[in-house]
């Protein structure tokens, strides 16, 4: 620990530059120098080119018995939709940690999407002198793991139209014969994954000819119910007239055509899979009981029923690897997966986290990211990510900027590309102070898990002193177990050194165990009535194809599974426009899905948009590339 | 040159196991080893994993003043729906030259398509005792290349119906504000990319302010014709029911409706970009003046007025760096784009090829291979690859194999996934004699171009050595400079050692220069024609429609560009079903399209089909990951 060789100072500049100007401005450390310094073997990284490596699982294996390092999870209030800097404050909290505090730490983020890159929100690398380097690799293909995503989701797409296509044109023994067909000694085998078919269906033959004539048809006939079939294809391009398609119109279709639509890749049950397994072997078996839709008869269809879920596997190998990378001042960071934060839990992946706690070790730090507001990141964080990794945190953040504290106190709409309302220029503590009410519901959430809070003020150059004052009373107030002041936008670690310094307090003052929301042998309604009395409900009201949904999820085995809520982050309540700390609403239940692979049941509050668009001048008419030099021009 | 650190003698068993086994039987080099065998120094390349590298364009520039190898192109006669075995003859004559003719060597492959190793076909890292390896790797991911082909395409084709989308609700007045918003200072600039439209448009100015309403039009309203569209989306999934699609189904789409379809990734015209491209710089130029459609009056419509050029260079960026791998006896493979044999010019890249002629140097050899019968291939390779490269190849391979021979002599037909008819697997001299003719027109062909032949009769166990003695005979009366029986599936290198020694002989042999079946200034049809008479046609008929297209490609500027035939690869003929050499017939032009950006217009010969589909029991029932080991199982 300490005497770091990759820790790099930073020259700062006011007014800050643009992202870009930093992110280039800095030459990044080779990352096997990186890996070296955190003690990693050659044997428990490749490189992918110079400046990012994947961390191999295996190192688990080498490092079981060393002890875990303090683990650290950064929520946010209620946000405007410009962002309040939770992936800023995540980085720059790391770089004050190793840079400045002398402690191993590993930052774990998650791997951004590629098509808003592209379209209005540019990149995700954190911002100023806090940023993940080099910034066009982070936003750009990466180690390739949102293609291979893309790749495998869509290989289960095919395989679902085709089944369909080829059951509808072939009789049971046909179908059965060319699933089974004869070797060159004129033998009949069952391929391996056949099995797990079988296992389900109860039949324990292992020779396809003993197999009687209902055998036959209840293994090779799927049945698929194309009404029931939620399973969409994905792309990771803001394409938005493929929300909603008509597929099969060529001739050799036959008129076999079907509605359905693209969602964005990171949208894909295979990335919340992604982020939630813990193994190779545990990868293998979510990804074959993935539910694609039902049968005719409402039995669930699997991917390993339509034989492809090794298939998946093998295209997910490397991608259960994270991602090495490293900040601006040379800490260590993993980005590994980025499932979406509405329709799925929107953390980064429990293999990273893990690798980090055992890589840091006793005295270190991992400092992880939870998207969305803490209603939903934290949230989801502890009763979904921390159920199934059996992780827990000595400490959580919670990330606030004055600026959505005014809003939450009453200040004007905040609308992402139009220029600020005065109100959030000058100093109003009276807005400022309204505002906390919002803050202080996160923290009582928060600390109902039994884990110490800690309040980030992410500062701007036009936050008054009177305005911080007021929120760190009210943090403390509130429960919070302190609050700091926090400016490594401006000036990097060095600017958030007193939050270091709280954060290393608070883990050191951590005494209780992890108390979950509610427990996951009550009811579906029970569960979700629990996460809806957090956001400040009085109560739940379902539509009547939730109530369908929720009934067959019951009658199919699995209401045992954590809930994840899909709602907006702009408000507790499933109203945006409610900011501060609505209570007493009703909050309602459109309709109940579910991603049994990843392992959770997702009520939909409202509609989600799984597909961005792009708009009228899209930010890719900045981008380009020097040709001279190579360099990415123009990314934000 | 010599005493090679990285070869590797291999111990070959018969009867010759499968291809997994063989390709997991020996352990990989590490690839930093082979390329400090090819005196790459470090700088030069960027490790992907332990077993690939991409290999940086930068080290043409330090490599500038060195002279080239021999070139080497392999291209093979009238296939069979089996294929004769061309990737697996240019690994194993690599092999000979690496491991046992002690010369500096390197192949260069395409890299496959990901799609149909889990439809039907399997891998294409060669075969038997002359494989590329890591074979999962090869034929899955590699390097993210094809991946960011598919995320170029589909940015681009977003960005085609988003701007139709948004000219459509918006005045020229609000669209321009839009295009060129002012700053915080309340100035409007031109992004750097307007700037190519303006030229295109003739308009000079550069402040947005002075354009006069007329020009604002002109610059703002692209006013794309939706029935002109020739940009499809692409996947790299075997995914027939996306074939023919209706998108913009959405309530938010607001009724813009089209139909449009996706091809399989490799079919972009931004994979042909990436094969024909000679540098960072040209591939900048070549994707931005791309074609997509015509305006409503007909001019035609480029990424760059989307303004979209820069960011699809920046997408593929790294995807312009050959991937660096190696055969089975450890002698280096460059494996660099893929684009369709038909629809596109099916061969590896021109940046991979000239890397590799620099790299082994003067003595030295570059295997490359040239996709589907030498009549598409080697013809494309000649008249476009080489005509854009500058590149003159002293050999030509074509590669026999009595099976096909006999196809083509009247033998049964031969269908993939059935088994051979007895003809094919016993001696038949007459039907073997019969057959030449297809092998001598190819010879006749080649020859043309001025370059040396030399014809690889690629054995199986079941040929007798009569029927090898007619191919020989046959070859040398057709005039190849030699033919030579090989045995490599079988031995390896070992079994191309004379193959080799007579590649090497008419190299120093080869004199002439390169002769091109055309010149680029005459018109489309002449060039069409000439190559329809290499074919074996009396003449050509065109549709109402391709006479249409030429009409319109020549009015817009295209017609000095080199032809790519879409033709079928099983006949001299447009009809797969004339085998031998067909003579007399005319050549029906169904329909001429183009792609500007690769830089050629390709008339249509039938119907090519640029998506596969599934068949009930597709390939990935087999494949699944060894969770012990983390080995892929079933990959053929």
């Amino acid at each position: 620990m300490g005497s770091s060789k990759t820790i790099r100072r930073l020259e700062v500049v006011a007014p800050v530059p643009a992202d870009i100007d930093i992110a280039n401005s800095v030459e990044p450390l080779p990352i096997a120098t990186i890996a070296e310094d955190l003690n990693l073997d050659s044997k428990h990284y490749d490189l992918y080119g110079k400046y990012k490596a994947k961390v191999l699982l295996s190192v688990l294996d080498d490092l079981q018995g060393s002890e875990d390092g303090c683990y650290v999870v950064v929520g946010g209030i209620t946000p405007t939709p410009l962002g309040e800097g939770k992936s800023t404050t995540t980085v720059g909290l790391c770089q004050a940690l190793g840079a400045f505090l002398d402690k191993k730490v590993v930052t774990c983020l998650r791997q951004p999407s590629q098509g808003p890159t592209f379209g209005i929100k540019g990149g995700a690398a954190g911002g100023g002198y806090s940023q993940v380097i080099p910034m066009d690799e982070f936003n750009l293909h990466l180690t390739g793991d949102i293609h291979a995503i893309t790749a495998a989701n869509n290989l289960l797409a095919a395989a679902i139209d085709t089944r369909i296509f080829h059951e509808a044109s072939q009789s049971d023994k046909a179908l059965f014969n060319r699933l089974c067909p004869p070797n060159k000694e004129g033998k009949r085998t069952f391929a391996d994954i056949m099995f797990r078919r079988l296992k389900r269906l109860g039949i324990s033959k292992t020779n396809p000819n003993e197999l009687t004539p209902d055998e036959v048809r209840r293994f090779a006939r799927l049945d698929i119910d194309p009404n029931s079939i939620t399973w969409r294809r994905v792309m990771d391009v803001n394409d938005r007239f493929l929300r909603k398609i008509t597929i099969g119109q060529g001739p050799e279709e036959k008129g076999m055509v079907r509605e359905t639509g693209f969602d964005i890749s990171v949208a894909s049950e295979i990335m919340a899979v992604l982020a939630l397994t813990t193994s190779l072997s545990d990868m293998r078996e979510r990804l074959g009981r993935m539910v694609i839709g039902n049968s005719k008869a409402g039995e669930p269809i699997t991917a390993d029923d339509l034989g492809v879920g090794g298939a998946l596997t093998v295209l997910m190998k490397d991608a259960i690897n994270p991602a090495l990378m490293q900040t601006l001042e040379g800490t260590p960071v993993l980005v590994h997966a980025g499932p979406f934060a509405n329709i799925a839990h929107g953390n980064s992946s429990i293999v990273a986290d893990k690798i980090a706690l055992k890589v840091v070790g006793k005295g270190g730090f991992v400092v992880t990211e939870a998207g969305f507001g803490a209603d939903i990141g934290t949230e989801k964080f502890m009763n979904i990510k921390c159920r199934y990794s059996g992780l827990v945190p000595q400490c959580a953040i919670i990330v606030a900027t004055i600026r959505a504290l005014k809003m939450h106190g009453g200040g004007p709409e905040v609308v992402a590309g139009k220029l600020l309302d005065h109100a959030y220029l000058t100093e109003n503590v009276a807005l400022v102070e309204a505002g906390c009410v919002n803050l202080a519901r996160h923290i009582l959430n928060t600390k109902s898990y039994g884990v110490n809070v800690v309040v980030a003020i992410n500062t701007f150059a036009t936050d008054s002193d009177a305005e911080m004052n007021v929120v760190r009373s009210a943090a403390l107030a509130a429960g919070a177990f302190d609050a700091v002041v926090c400016t490594h936008h401006a000036h990097g670690g060095k600017g958030a050194v007193d939050l270091g310094i709280a954060v290393q307090r608070a883990c050191e003052n951590q005494t209780q165990p992890l108390k979950f929301l509610y427990p996951l042998d009550i009811s579906i309604k029970e569960k979700i009535e629990a996460i809806a009395k957090s956001y400040g409900a009085s109560g739940v009201e379902y539509s009547e194809q939730a109530e369908k949904q929720i009934e067959m999820y019951g009658r199919q085995g699995f209401s045992g599974l954590p809930i994840c809520m899909a709602k907006t982050q702009y408000s507790f309540s499933h109203v945006p426009s409610q900011k501060g700390a609505p209570a007493g609403f009703v909050l309602p239940i459109r309709d109940v899905r579910a991603s049994i692979g990843a392992g959770f049941i997702y009520p939909l509050v409202g509609t989600m948009s799984t597909m961005p668009g792009l708009p009228t001048r899209p930010c890719f008419f900045d981008i380009d590339i020097d040709i001279a030099t190579g360099k990415v021009l123009g990314l934000s």
